[in-house]
């Protein structure tokens, strides 16, 4: 291939409409903008931290999932070796290992088979969609700010999504319900919500056990399926843990979407979701929902990379499937970070200055994020001077909302900072705040 | 969760349509019949021989990979860790050792930033599709028969695809051209066709030197992008390797997509697709296709599993990215697989007795594929019967027509059966074909 004629290019507004949409931008950035800046300290990604991680942990991971293979399911070397390097079972190879440690976390208790392993997260959000999601009247909820991820796979299979603003305890149930019948008024058919239950992305919020619980009765009432999204339950920094809304679902309303990327590695690339609905055929052939997203897995990426499942099926057997328990460092980590943002937050802002400045922020009781709201725009071009002169990054606010809104505010992430480093950032956020601020008590 | 109340089931016709579409049935057929009947020989799917592969062998990958990032390019242990455990760039982490094997191997040179690591080449198609189709009147022709994953992918996401019947070589360029010309009186927008120039899946069949050139050629004057999939090209059993259409494509026509699950492991996942066309954006921007590709990449898997990809790069580095000689032993075996299946189906049905019944077979030069014609109904109903009663599974060539067609004709695959295996497996398949002519003699 070499360039001797010109290469006729392709024109962007030839391609598909989601490349042109800021939500596609906004991952791809909060994917990347560390690597843009790479002296500044960052609250922008949500990146776990690495904690006691070595490389050669793989190597041992791998070893304890063959090991359990061999010795306590029986299986012959042939069979091991035939296991990690073909292809495989379309829905997954760790799904009985994922069901155990889904019973002894969550209390979810679910036949291994209504669990579907996917590449991250992400993956099962793709296959969740494409499956529930029929005619272009079909909508989908979400609370609103919304995390990117979500609406980002509805724009790619040009799936409608419509937000509904939460409160201060997150997703707000009546908000749901009153959507759903507008939306059913105008035509459209509101067929399943989206939320993030505890210290969701990028908010930082939970919603109470009684918002639990009515979200479940609206979702019935409204004939809505609900998409749980979980990534963050485990790290409470103060209170207790909430049930998930899928140990709470007795009438399979609840898709629970999955995650090993906070609570093991990012770098295995895998995640879940738990699809244990009933689906009706011709003829009342009965299947569940979890071999239909079998079909749509099959085309997006076949299999879920098997040395990947592999490294994390090691992971869970060496923690005999308690995940939670195993993170009990990370809990105390990610709490530990999460009040030194807060305490350093006040300690640069009492609250006279705050109310001088017109800034504010919450107090999630857990999770890597937290909102301040500011009295100037924070959009990437604010961000692009706090990381160039300030030499701290965070995320704008806004890249969450879909049909615009969080202008005046940006998201904090502590997670994958030491607390020294949260000490310093703030500091010079600090400093980007009050410059900002002056500037605009300067202009006439 | 537990059952306490009636779980309302969900209508398979309220889910998306692709849920019924036999192709995407087909694929899942085809990945998991082997499990149904465990005693039959399976001349069914596509998988490669595991050869010399130990499981050990992937903890040595891990190694090589990670020595080299030590080594060759003077990383840190700590930035190792993280380039293995966190989220990383979106178009992968291995994408110049690829541009270095694609150098060597297939004489196709291009820059690192233009290839798109994917979690194997399904994604690279779905990304690749969901980037280029815009409209509804935007059609993919694929040379018919033709791989289920494009189709399966196409139907994802409601992209129109019109079939395109190969010759005894393959894809024909004048029908493509021809194929085009009628689809833009019909109103519709032919986009880009697909093609798997050598041993293609299906039938087995290879373009020569002069149809590559002529379809280029094609390509140009239809404004046109080739879509070219090359899974198979090392595996020559007769003549010599073909250049691929990519290493020819001077005007960046060819998006090529890549795979390692058949020269490497497809346990691994990792696939790419090298997509150098430029595309120009509001203002005269430009960007690398490969760039939009990321785009949808962060909402499909966000990243290729790190820790596949260090796999295949410990691999490649392993061979000094010259995979093609890695697989000398792999070449050798198919070829003799291929030349064993043709030898054998030749022994048990001669000329005449081939005249006799209505059979016939094509005789690919390489590859894993080649199509039998015969004088039956070769549908899953039959193949259901060849399983139980005689042993022995194929894939009904009818799954690979999207508008019908195929009924007589059935694909063998070879490559993942040993000689030995081969031989008992046609013996089994004579009897069976032989049983099926001697039934329809029968009927009145």
């Amino acid at each position: 291939m070499t360039d001797t004629t010109a290469a006729p290019a392709l024109a962007l507004t030839d391609l598909h409409a989601s490349l042109t949409d800021p939500v596609l931008d906004a991952m791809n950035f909060l994917n990347e903008v560390v690597a843009r800046f790479p002296e500044a300290l960052s609250f922008a990604p949500g990146r776990p931290s690495e904690g006691t991680f070595e490389t050669d942990d793989l190597a041992r991971h791998l070893r304890s999932y063959t090991d359990h293979l061999e010795q306590a399911r029986g299986w012959s070397k042939d069979q091991v070796r035939t296991h990690l390097f073909q292809y495989g079972r379309t829905n997954g190879i760790i799904h009985e290992l994922i069901a155990r440690t889904l019973a002894n976390d969550e209390q979810i208790h679910v036949a291994p088979e209504s669990i579907v392993v996917t590449t991250g997260c992400q993956e099962a959000m793709l296959l969740t969609l494409r499956a529930l999601f029929a005619v272009p009247e079909d909508t989908l909820l979400v609370s609103s700010p919304c995390y990117v991820g979500i609406t980002g796979a509805a724009r790619l299979l040009d799936i409608a999504t419509h937000p509904v603003p939460e409160g201060a305890d997150g997703p707000d149930p009546e908000a749901f319900a009153a959507a759903a019948r507008r939306l059913r008024q105008e035509g459209r058919r509101p067929r399943a919500l989206y939320v993030v239950p505890d210290f969701a992305n990028p908010s930082g919020t939970s919603m109470t056990l009684a918002a639990r619980e009515r979200l479940l009765r609206v979702a019935a009432e409204e004939d809505l399926l609900i998409l749980e999204d979980d990534p963050y339950g485990f790290f409470v920094r103060a209170g207790s843990a909430r049930p998930t809304l899928k140990s709470m679902d007795h009438e399979r309303r609840v898709l629970h979407l999955g995650s090993f990327a906070k609570t093991a590695l990012p770098g295995a690339r895998v995640g879940y979701v738990v699809a244990d609905q009933e689906v009706v055929g011709p003829g009342g052939r009965r299947s569940l929902l979890a071999d239909e997203l079998s079909k749509i897995k099959s085309m997006t990426t076949v299999n879920t990379s098997a040395i990947g499942q592999a490294v994390i099926g090691g992971l869970l057997v060496e923690c005999d499937c308690r995940l939670r328990e195993a993170n009990a460092e990370a809990i105390a980590y990610y709490g530990t970070n999460l009040a030194t943002l807060l305490g350093e937050l006040e300690r640069h802002f009492p609250e006279e200055r705050r109310r001088e400045l017109g800034l504010s922020w919450n107090e999630p009781t857990g999770g890597f994020f937290l909102v301040v709201d500011v009295p100037f725009v924070a959009d990437t071009k604010a961000l692009e001077d706090s990381a160039r002169t300030f030499g701290v990054l965070w995320t704008p606010m806004s890249d969450f909302y879909t049909e615009g809104g969080g202008e005046h505010r940006l998201r904090l992430s502590c997670s994958a900072l030491t607390p020294d480093q949260i000490v310093e950032g703030v500091r010079r956020l600090a400093r980007f705040i009050e410059s900002r601020a002056a500037e605009a008590t300067e202009r006439p």
